[in-house]
């Protein structure tokens, strides 16, 4: 099937999605007002569930989904929306999902310890249900995530990035995620060393070919409601693959040229030009190239599962992470 | 014996907290350019260190020091920096320890992520060591202090607080993880529930006789180099046990007076007059006493150890921190 949106391919796991949300609710009850509030306003903005999504197909195309499934699912959901409240307060935003983030609301202080109490709490969850082999995946998931960004700061700091680097950020703050994702589901469900493998597998090329095609959306992307403004990347001085690309293919005249307008940055900062410098040198084919060599591998991970209709799901989230127009 | 200072008692320790320095150096180590420069800041900072000698002195006392107490030490350093660099960014704090916060050098952002940095490390330190009894004690200790955190938040902004709340705030905030740090030193030697117990209640006991105090100090401490200013919680309308008392002892019209005294705040608020006030209506003495007794629930919980150098170094430091000064 082709999907046209990312939420269809609920319909895989539709009742089960249902249970989940339940443990996903009851695991951020809490007695504390301010706690309770927050957790009902995170609760209101329903993100598109992808994680636990993911999850859930993992654990039934592994051997089935069970009672540590919904525990793995809650677990990545609550550590992924931790993530999301401290980002907020990392790049000062002020909206997530259409609402207002939570740091605008509440501010700062409450954002920053909201997001420890999530992480916890998606840490407890494990620690209950002695998931021993969550834990050892999602803590380290953590550190990479925390300095997978660390190092994106520290290079859009000297402007300087190279592909190599590019892909160990990006494979650190996104693909790492997806990739535990898969492998708790797999882990929840079998013993088989190469099931887990391959479904991690396919977890990490899929956030490869995700976070690429993120990045190359920022040059040629349609700018929808509530939707990352074309340009973003290159007014927070973030080089991202089709730019690598572009300023390696270049001369080195125009390279440096290039890269003090974006260092200037402000208002004299003219987008169009560097998009086109980008589309001039190849940048987005050559990005859409690698994209798509990630997405193949993808797919090529889930070959030695069995045809059936969970297969078929996730051979559609690939095609359509790597074919999305927004 | 009788300390004059916290870091005295580290003499009974003092070959085992140069391992633990070694494994926590070690434990900051990292590839990424950035993150080892702001872990380098840190280690040069070098704070009292009381939760390793007090993980040290409870293991010590529990069976005797092992690997496992070096690692326990370790992962509760690495909880406490983590939480500090986060509070840094809550509070928007310039200064730590004397140095510049990391928020003031590095920005919140750099902040934030490597307090989720130093956490996830932790939390892999004793996942590597299969310390599954670690993991359940701390990620419950972490779920608390953030609660507690936002507790106070949330009655500060109410400017409203019973005494009830308050021990609720304090033990969550600041005694768990001092009874944290004794139970792991001693799950980390025995597996006797009763001294696990014993020395678990001793550090909350502890805790809260030591927050107590620290309150207190806000009323009649001197004001010392990079110490806290005199009156600091009345200026962010935090309400503790000394107000909370003279608050409820107080006739209803004077109450209402102070508390919209702190709700204006700003230069119009008269510190001498609320301190004049809490101490004219018994606040002081209450809390005095209030905090002498969980000393001495304290003592009492060491009843079941034989009479030992450690044992008599555990008495001093609860003896140390209900007479201090500042």
């Amino acid at each position: 099937m082709k999907l046209t949106s990312l939420s269809e391919i609920t319909y895989l796991v539709e009742d089960e999605l249902k249970q989940f949300n339940e443990l996903f609710k009851k695991s951020l009850k809490s007695k504390a007002g301010l706690v309770d509030l927050v957790a009902r306003y995170i609760l209101r903005q329903k993100g598109k569930k992808i994680r636990p999504v993911l999850v859930l197909l993992s654990s039934k195309i592994s051997g089935g989904i069970n009672e540590r499934s919904y525990r793995g699912a809650t677990l990545v959901e609550l550590l992924h929306t931790a993530t999301l409240v401290h980002d907020d307060v990392v790049d000062n935003a002020e909206k997530r999902r259409g609402f207002k983030s939570i740091n605008a609301v509440f501010k700062n202080k409450v954002a920053v310890l909201m997001g420890d109490y999530l992480l916890a709490r998606g840490l407890m969850l494990a620690v209950d249900g002695n998931d021993f082999d969550f834990l050892r995946v999602i803590t380290n998931t953590v550190k990479r995530m925390s300095e997978g960004e660390l190092v994106q700061i520290n290079k859009t700091r000297k402007l300087d990035n190279d592909e190599e680097t590019y892909f160990r950020i990006i494979s650190d703050k996104t693909a790492s995620l997806l990739s535990t994702c898969c492998e708790i589901g797999a882990r929840a469900s079998t013993k088989d060393e190469n099931k887990i493998n391959a479904i991690k597998e396919f977890g990490e090329n899929l956030g490869m070919a995700f976070q690429i095609r993120d990045d190359i959306l920022d040059y040629v992307g349609t700018t929808k409601l509530f939707g990352k403004p074309l340009g973003g990347d290159i007014k927070e001085k973030k080089l991202t693959l089709p730019l690598i690309h572009a300023l390696k293919n270049s001369g080195n005249g125009e390279s440096k040229k290039i890269l003090s307008a974006i260092k200037s940055g402000g208002n004299k900062l003219d987008i169009d030009y560097i998009v086109d410098f980008v589309k001039r040198h190849n940048g987005i084919a050559y990005a859409e190239n690698v994209s798509k060599k990630f997405a193949e591998q993808a797919i090529n991970n889930l070959s030695i599962f069995e045809d059936t209709e969970i297969k078929s799901g996730l051979q559609s989230i690939v095609n359509f992470v790597v074919e999305r127009k927004n």
